[in-house]
């Protein structure tokens, strides 16, 4: 059965819009695949180490030129590395924090944008440099919004530092079925947020319900 | 007499390209004007916290309702507040990680885009939502890329998460005098990149000393 990762980047335990989505999604997939394996990895309550120095130099070295200092330097960036090559399906929950992802979530990705855990060169093509090998997996990106406007053709899409990015790194981490659905105007208290947050649950279900089938 | 604040946010403390380019800057600037005040603020190895979700509740309260445990959430964000709005010269240097800004550079944003201190809401011109409080400042960003092609036209221009972003969150913060001079291919050891470090260097000379009167 398929095993499912679930990601919390929003700086808010409460009150958050990524959460609840996240929170629904974890519903949804439970009751469609019952004794589903879930996992989940706290970013944004929970002090993620910004890559270090020494983290850069452990990382780009032989494994077998590894000091214990150095393994000590990856043990975070191991786990998560490890638990993505675990997941069929990644669900992150991430709000817009000044048009980009909050700080915990970029510094998980410099943890995880891993050579030969989750990338390796591919010199013999200049056009695709790079070989993502985090393969046949499927990517949920449930994202909360202050407004509206941000997808391709849209008035605020070149000040979309959110999703653009997420879909980009991921696709170079080999992750090319990637799902978006997101929650715009959190930063107001109209009838169109709750519209939104409606919509984006119906988003949720529907996506689980037409994908289970894939996933069992 | 200008001042200068000077940020680094490379997590490498030696070898780091953009630290060769804020060293550089602060010694012709030194040269340039002899006396001038000259703040540091160091990001890349100084374990700049993530923004809290009771950081964003003492942010948005009125002064006057924060508690001493929103005025300790807040101590650290009002330091680097502080910091931008003596500086009249400010200086980023920054290495481009994962297509993005370094995460502790995040964080420092995230710190920084502070209402009614860095910006405020402009309710009258729904085209322009934000008004910039760091008002008639000089913005230099020093760079490094590990590959070329990210500017504006270019091959890569896509994936540059770093100037573009860099540009515009600052802007919104009013500072429109903004500099970049990088060094790309800095993850190759040819001929190229040192004529790129050259380059950058009497960039950055030139700038100092085209603009060497007008901060006088």
């Amino acid at each position: 059965m398929s095993k499912l990762l679930v990601i919390n980047a929003s700086a808010r335990a409460n009150q958050s819009h990524s959460r609840g989505l996240t929170a629904a999604f974890v519903k949804h997939w439970t009751k469609a695949n019952p004794g589903a394996q879930v996992m989940f990895r706290e970013l944004g309550i929970a002090n993620v180490p910004h890559m270090s120095g020494e983290w850069i130099s452990a990382a780009f070295k032989p494994v077998a030129d590894r000091t214990e200092h150095d393994l000590s330097e990856l043990a975070i960036s191991d786990e998560y590395v490890s638990e993505l090559h675990q997941a069929d399906v990644i669900v992150i929950g991430s709000p817009m924090y000044n048009w980009s992802i909050p700080s915990p979530l970029k510094a998980y990705i410099d943890q995880i944008m891993r050579i030969h855990e989750t990338w390796q060169p591919n010199k013999a093509d200049s056009q695709n440099p790079y070989t993502g090998l985090l393969k046949g997996k499927t990517l949920v990106l449930l994202l909360s919004r202050g407004s509206s406007g941000y997808e391709a053709g849209e008035y605020n899409h070149h000040m979309n530092f959110q999703s653009t990015y997420l879909k980009m790194i991921f696709n170079i981490m080999g992750i090319t079925d990637i799902h978006v659905i997101s929650i715009n105007g959190a930063s107001t208290q109209s009838q169109k947020l709750q519209e939104d947050i409606d919509a984006a649950r119906t988003g949720i279900e529907g996506f689980i319900n037409s994908h289970s089938r894939r996933f069992s």
